[in-house]
């Protein structure tokens, strides 16, 4: 759990100004895995029964092959009989007999996304009409792009706008640049809205599944560079998008969700990035939505997404 | 709990013959609805846990409209320290507590299942193949029919086939002798795979939750008689299928599944029911399995599938 | 064919100030359909050739129960022998010897489009930018809304906003008013991007099939009010959305375009809006595009669409 | 066009025995593709408008890149004026002019279809249900099978079944076997119904376009062995099916159709085949019913779907 998680709970006047008419009510929620064992159900019900929690949503997944539990459980703050400062101490005991990895998040601590963009806006347009309507719930401190394209929509949404220009001369020089916006602006997720630039294993390295990016096809087909393209040539009747978290290997992390459309002989080659635009809207939105709901839980390289 | 499950787990030597090898292990099932309360994951949990339990899925759900909590959870047989015998009585307590339904089931106790076919076979055929190969995991005592068109593959799967015709002066006395073989059958499930014929309120009272029906449209559209023309006059660019349980109101019991296809203007009348064919086949198959392997719970009108 | 299309085609200064770099080119557009008969493609083919037309798409279609024919055809002005201003007077003799209906359009003439919103904005700003991004082509002189939600919207795109609000009892008055910009804009099309107020006939006779509205449901499932509500309390397995042309019966326009999305029990009450705001958004935008491109034609209640 | 297509429709009493009630009119269906020009359609319609042909469905497509022209026309051969042995004679001269590939076929002139197949049952026992049921207009002569998986099936639907073991050291004998059992039965199709050999070159590049095989992955991810365990490995949210043309190359020809199915972590190892069958099914039928029916146009490794 991140300090600053913590603190927004404990001091409600920097918490949220806009609270979301739909999911107002303050939960906290936490996200389990470890090795499957009898009794980890038993023992996290009860942790919560005890302190009176009222728990809106539960979710639990056994993945056979590695005999991983999985478990993701919210529950309303209101009414909670332990201090969320002392949830750490208390519930210690318990992950530490299963060996669980584990976080503890409240819906009410937005957190803070930079959106990186490119020439092509429609992510980047789509993502912030989300935000401003509040159905994705973070604050965005800052858009950086190394296009000029984003920087009105970015103005009419009162969000900072960083230029930053990269070419493979001053591509290390660029990074530095974005690291220190995204460490200044204490980012906790980076968003590439058809950024359409490779990050160094340095920068990736940085955000371990905190960076999100969507690729416009649905992988492992057509990875790496023009991927239309080579759906055109190779012919196929579907073409899909790929929203995932990115890793050190190009297009290969973790994937968050997909879909696809169908395509036929009368699509000429403008018609599939046409068409794929809408694809790659949605699963990036739905990766970004999940991330921020924490409903996410990354294992290995696969992803269990408790929707 | 059926006298009938309980005597197959207890008697093994009357058990299922063909077990599938990817299902081999012999598990209880445990369905529970009752109204939301704290404690009731943690009841069950602590439950399960004292008796030795090694759940191998849980699943939870709880609907926010109507304050019910819904549950299933399925551990294996093997090494559980609890007789089934004595499930009932040790499990009351517990059930009295939260106001449970709930309903024990064993995944080694196959149900028994009739289908109700009449002169298209796809349905019938997809159904029987799946069974074959062990897809779907039930016993077929009996296949009745109004038509003789599935005789040959009732008897190609050495299902016994009772040709029953249905005119309206003879649907009562048709309906006794349909209601006296699914007793003399012990049957547990009736699939209408296209039967075409109303069931009357007498005889679909008998099966509550216990017939399930595919009708060729996506419910509430197009309900009633000739889906497929209405579809086609509508000028829909959807068509699909639904299957659902059946209830006193035609087309309008609890839905279990849906699925759809694209067709456009280049769509004949002809080619909708083409089309739809293998929209049927495929609804009508995910809810037999679905219900054999104890996913459903009906409430009210809806149903939650815990697939 | 309208005569503003014609001066802007043999007027070049009045023409489109942004043409699209896919659509650069300048085509005529015809459109065609008549009761079937042996000869017509012919008919059409030989008088385009003997103009010296380059086709670059041509599509026909047959209807088997009506017996109609329906053609769009599309080719390059330039190099074209034929005089736009003749075209009527050498194209008319074979319209009457088969007794086709058709128009003539031309892609450089963008269509003058209005859209009505509301308070919610989504499908107006999914518009909006593909617009701006060429996406759509059209202009857009003007937006009318019944709340102040689209204003800066409207702002940012440099559409001049009219604030129109509407009750029972102004909604005669109302609709004066804006029959009125519609007409001092020379408007072509009006789409209700989710505006929430019926037409009234009057209006709608004004503008046969030139209003496109999105339903957020698949029709005919769900007409009315609250479809999403509806189809929460039928317990469906897939929510749609519909856009369609309006007449005079409530939700029962010609159907352009249908899509639909899975839903399932652990989709709450406030889930299915926000899904189907994705769906809406695509449903309305494919079908103004279809519009806009000369794509549909309309025959009795139903649309074949040249995609 | 094959000898034995013009025999079957010159001598009548050695035509199809089982007519379909809904296809029973008897068509000519001209299949063209040639470097894109003017006048072509103009050239095609006029030749058959002079021979008094009564077209029921046309279709033509234009590819950009290539620049290439495809047509489609059938019409019926009842009212025809023109005796189809002296079609050849009489539209060379119009092929010569456009340098024409064509290709004519009759609707009545059922093609000769071999199924081969192996341990999984499911698409041969689909394709044999259909073609049974007039779905699928074709004679199938033989079954042939490394398994005798199927033997009671296709003796269920009278079809010689010939069980032809295939191991390395075999393979070259099986497939000299399997070459003579198709000549003798003048095999138009093969369909590979999850037949899991690799057929040689030698054996492929005897039967060109005339090998149609099902991969169960959305071809070109998870090419070669195990696709769903491929794609279970990769954490995909999508898998697919894809049926296509057997070239050299493994995985790798004309793809025809594709089809796909969400799964999620939810989805074990057993599920990912489970689901994919039903896939596996509908987009091998589908690809098989257009070649049939004469609806697919190769053109490099690509197809054009006239449907």
């Amino acid at each position: 759990m991140g300090r600053r998680d913590l603190k927004q709970v404990l001091n409600p006047e920097k918490g949220p100004s806009t609270p979301s008419p739909a999911r107002s009510r303050n939960t906290g929620i936490l996200l389990i895995d470890c090795p499957d064992a009898k009794g980890i159900v038993l023992a996290v019900a009860d942790f919560l029964y005890r302190h009176q929690a009222n728990i809106v949503h539960a979710d639990q997944h056994q993945d056979i092959d590695t005999r991983t539990f999985f478990m993701r459980v919210e529950w309303e703050l209101d009414g909670f009989q332990l201090p969320v400062e002392e949830f750490t101490e208390k519930f210690s005991p318990i992950a530490g007999r299963f060996g669980m990895r584990w976080h503890l998040r409240f819906s009410a601590t937005k957190l803070r996304m930079a959106i990186f963009a490119s020439a092509l806006t429609h992510c980047l347009s789509d993502l912030l009409h989300r935000q401003e309507t509040s159905e994705l719930r973070c604050d965005i401190p800052l858009l950086i792009s190394n296009h000029k394209a984003g920087e009105r929509l970015a103005q009419f949404h009162n969000i900072p706008f960083h230029f930053i220009p990269v070419s493979p001369d001053t591509k290390s020089k660029a990074e530095a640049q974005q690291l220190e916006l995204l460490e200044q602006h204490k980012i906790d997720l980076i968003v590439l809205a058809r950024y359409m630039q490779i990050l160094s294993p340095q920068f990736v390295s940085k955000f371990p599944q905190g960076i999100i990016n969507v690729h416009h096809s649905f992988l492992p087909a057509f990875s790496g560079a023009k991927p239309y393209h080579q759906a055109y040539k190779r012919g196929v009747k579907i073409i899909g998008a790929t929203s995932h978290y990115v890793t050190d290997v190009l297009d290969d992390g973790p994937i968050i969700e997909q879909d696809v459309l169908r395509v036929s002989h009368r699509d000429q080659p403008d018609d599939l990035p046409r068409k794929g635009r809408d694809l790659e809207k949605i699963v990036l939105a739905r990766a970004v939505r999940w991330h921020l709901e924490h409903r996410i839980l990354v294992y290995g390289n696969k992803t269990v997404i408790f929707d």
